[in-house]
């Protein structure tokens, strides 16, 4: 199979690393970075092994990439505008479009101008930072949790088995709206604080009152995505609660966005779940008022 | 009658010193100003016209100060532990403390130690600022509404003449709680937001998203109260948004007191509210988050 990373950051550049170090044919789509990594490769510190790559498959822009069978798309939510402009000339009508993106309600944009493409969601559970042109540092997790949104699955065995045999750890879920709203579970306590209180994971956790805090949006979350027909049991905020206490002090994504000046995820790890949740008739309050100071933030203190 | 300041900041020195212009006996117990207003007196910037006092009763412990008919408390409410040590050799049977403070169920606190003297909470509508030793600049408003908490008001009508004739709008209120929370309803948006979003109310109400959450505030708040048996109209909130936006830009005290690094008044402001609204059945769900971001704050950014 032939893939495509669109959006090489923190989280493409691992994954399509480490399918190219296994021996598939990865073409990237580089932005800032084309002329460094045309020239230098790319480098890759992780938990998993360090290495570097040479003779990349990089591109400047997506006309002159090939079609290719599996697009993974790595762009933070707020560029999926462009997604249509991008895509277009990498897809064929078998294609399928993989979205490793945070939030909620991004896979039916998509679908809106690729019907007939096979569309995927995906949630990567990792903690990658980029730290220069084309180098990363991979320093926790990996998992990749994949599920249909629409669609044949004819690439979804064999993407999961390259990226198996990388050395990815990957899963695949009937329910792809359930594993998304499970993941919000996380993402909207931890990203949203972590920003209005400009601090990190183990500071929120560590004092009595916004541990309590995180734990009524998690159940706030849980409840939301009840109504809108997941299913999640209220004891999963105690495991989130549990795994984060367990994780090293840790930059949520948003707060990484905030500190190098790019426009929040806002819409898609708010807005969609607070309009998915009204609209099945749950109110997120404490969400909702989250989401307005993250307005603020965004309008006041990053332009 | 006798009057005494106790708290001589940005309240107490107008309150007070306006007193002394129009004639009356008042002693003040200052902290840290003592020598320097023992030396150079009271200097009062003010709308209504500037001002110097000298020869200032002053004192630096209350044992030192005579009984007075009248105690006018203008300390932060996060002093209150200290009223019972401060206001003992001050009050005598018949002496009437007057609670010039924020936020709710303060009386109750103040009435367990003076059980036989009458109590008056009153609220200071007025923006004053202490600009440095003994001297302040009172830029807009001054209005005092007073209501009777506990014991007959002998002294009441007097207070309210003597403040009218040095010039300060009174008003007595027939319902201190139902006053209180109607001061809530401005206070607790405004105070809380403009420390967890570092602002002023002018930027808080020109952006559509926290212009929406202060009004949120506003109406739970009014819930609460009217669980509380307050009978407060829905459309107070929309007469505050009105008198804000009438307003100059304006640091609320909570404000001034993060920016000075004095505690927060959390307590009366946000928790005393919160528990009393929670007792008679209602859940102050985004003043408590409100109240957990300040919590956070004060624990991780005023040490």
């Amino acid at each position: 199979m032939r893939y495509a990373i669109v959006g090489a950051g923190a989280i493409g550049l691992f994954y399509g690393s480490k399918l190219v170090k296994a021996g598939n044919e990865v073409h990237f789509l580089f932005h800032s970075d084309y002329n460094h990594v045309k020239t230098n490769g790319l480098q890759i510190e992780s938990v998993l092994g360090n290495f570097n790559l040479t003779n990349v498959n990089a591109y400047a822009n997506a006309n002159q990439m090939p079609k290719c069978d599996v697009v993974i798309v790595c762009l933070k939510t707020t560029q999926n505008h462009l997604l249509p402009q991008l895509l277009e000339p990498i897809v064929n009508q078998n294609s399928t479009i993989v979205l490793i993106q945070n939030g909620l309600n991004q896979e039916p944009l998509v679908a809106q101008h690729f019907a007939t493409q096979n569309i995927v969601g995906a949630m990567a559970f990792i903690c990658s930072n980029k730290i220069g042109p084309g180098h990363i540092r991979h320093l926790e997790y990996g998992k990749l949790t994949l599920g249909i949104f629409q669609g044949q699955t004819n690439h979804m065995q064999q993407l999961c088995t390259d990226l198996q045999t990388a050395g990815i750890e990957t899963d695949i879920t009937p329910d792809l709206i359930k594993a998304r709203w499970k993941k919000l579970v996380w993402n909207i306590p931890y990203n949203g604080l972590s920003v209005a209180l400009n601090t990190t994971t183990d500071q929120l956790m560590q004092n009595p009152h916004t541990r309590a805090l995180v734990y009524d949006l998690m159940c706030e979350t849980i409840a939301a995505a009840n109504a809108c027909g997941c299913n999640i049991k209220p004891d999963f905020a105690d495991k989130m609660m549990h795994n984060t206490d367990q994780m090293k002090p840790y930059l949520p994504s948003m707060r990484l966005d905030f500190d190098n000046h790019r426009p929040l995820e806002i819409q898609a790890i708010y807005a969609e779940p607070i309009n998915s949740a009204f609209q099945a008739g749950f109110d997120m309050k404490k969400t909702k008022m989250l989401m307005q100071q993250l307005q603020f933030i965004q309008a006041n203190y990053m332009q």
